[in-house]
């Protein structure tokens, strides 16, 4: 265990031909948007209500537990615990806290997945913003009807001060508050799981055009979709120089939660126009 | 918020009635055996190989990650983390940590599912536990093959302290370090979900059965399936008086992994035999 903590690496201490990937070898003919590290945060959370919360136990300890999440508008996630539970004294104690919210349903490597951390400081809500977090909660979870009255509960509202985000192997960053009180949750999430099935299932000759005609892979045998959101899709390249991943972006961001599939055809029609 | 800390609660501030469920009508007529929450720890952390990670931030402040977990033999949790991840820095300026592990697939309401805290201070392996730890890894994620030798990663096992077993609704109880290192995992728990929702399919009359003749609800009129361990089944009943929960355990616990339909089909003799 190092005894004394100097500089850590900035980059993977590790040969650099590990992560070789091939280049495309044409220009794309698409545009490189992605959701922002905010856009892939509000995303997340808006996908599930299940968290892990950390907060400080009596001795200083990190302690984590599960919890299950409403709310505000501005993405602020709201708790209903109780002081009966080690987290509920402990927010009592010190409002220093985070959240961990994961992909709701992750295919593969869980590691290759989403996550985000929101980190900040609980406040009890007064008021109107104490009746706005009730109605979060009972969104998220209708029992807390019942419980949320009994006077062994509190409810807090994290104000978000650190943003962290991991979408998987060499995919994350950190945005500001600001930045993600002010994002939109992706509309086309709830159906991206599907539409990446879908078109790994019926349409690998589209997918493989895509790769050749607008992402420059001209040399892609083989291309596989690993991920879609409203901006575009991430493809997984096979050539004879190796495989890797490959962007296709959408001429424009998707504004319709069921907008993926009149996406992808345009980018067919586009494609064989090529 | 509440400006100073004085005492807790010490139950849920509620009236008692919130809480009412029916008692049994006559003595059950097989014993209440239960896992020990040392047991329903480690059949979680057994269950998956993914967790939650609190660690301290150089602030202070709690912050939470996600990370894949081995196992030692004693259900040391082993980690395999970066110090380009913040939860990597943090260990090595501050070895305090807790992991949440929940249940793989919850069905239904997440609260009333099960989760476990471990808490305690990791150490850095060296020797012939460096090499336990890496075949854990390596048996939980084996990308951790590659990425496990770059120079930014570090192995870690948590000495495990602390245990709380959270397993739904007023379901929670916390261990011993040496109860949960001593405990085994159910043999049953992978087999379970299914066995579960094929009781309720497929042998309501039985269930029902169980908790008229076995476990004193003489008056049920429905019985549903809720959990079955290599105990026993935790039913859900129906009656004249309300709902509520019994418990049904078989004679001697299960040791085999697919030892819940004979324990199930013989509990259904006994009950055609009273």
């Amino acid at each position: 265990m190092p005894d004394t903590v100097t500089a850590f690496p900035t980059d993977h201490v590790a040969p650099a031909e590990v992560f070789a990937v091939p280049d495309p070898l044409a220009p794309a003919l698409v545009p490189d948007t992605r959701r922002t590290p905010a856009e892939e945060a509000r995303t997340l959370v808006a996908g599930t209500t299940v968290a892990t919360l950390s907060t400080l136990s009596d001795d200083g300890h990190p302690w984590g537990s599960l919890v299950q999440y409403g709310l505000l508008d501005d993405g602020s996630p709201v708790l209903c615990v109780s002081t009966l539970a080690e987290h509920g004294r402990n927010l009592v104690r010190d409002q220093r806290a985070s959240l961990v919210i994961g992909e709701a349903d992750p295919v593969g490597d869980v590691l290759d997945s989403g996550r985000v951390t929101l980190a900040g400081v609980m406040r009890a809500p007064e008021g109107e913003e104490l009746e706005a977090a009730k109605a979060a909660q009972l969104a998220a979870n209708p029992t807390s009807g019942l419980y949320g009255g009994f006077g062994d509960f509190t409810y807090w509202v994290l104000a978000v001060d650190r943003v962290r985000w991991v979408g998987g192997y060499g995919r994350m960053d950190s945005c500001s508050a600001a930045d993600y009180a002010a994002a939109e949750a992706d509309p086309v999430a709830p159906h991206a799981a599907y539409a990446v099935r879908h078109l790994n299932e019926d349409h690998a000759d589209a997918l493989l055009l895509y790769a050749q005609k607008l992402a420059g892979f001209t040399d892609a045998t083989e291309a596989a979709c690993r991920r879609a959101d409203r901006h575009g899709l991430d493809l997984w390249v096979t050539t004879p120089r190796g495989k890797g991943p490959a962007r296709v972006g959408f001429p424009e961001p998707i504004t319709a939660p069921d907008g993926l599939r009149a996406a992808t055809v345009a980018l067919v029609k586009m494609a064989r126009g090529v």
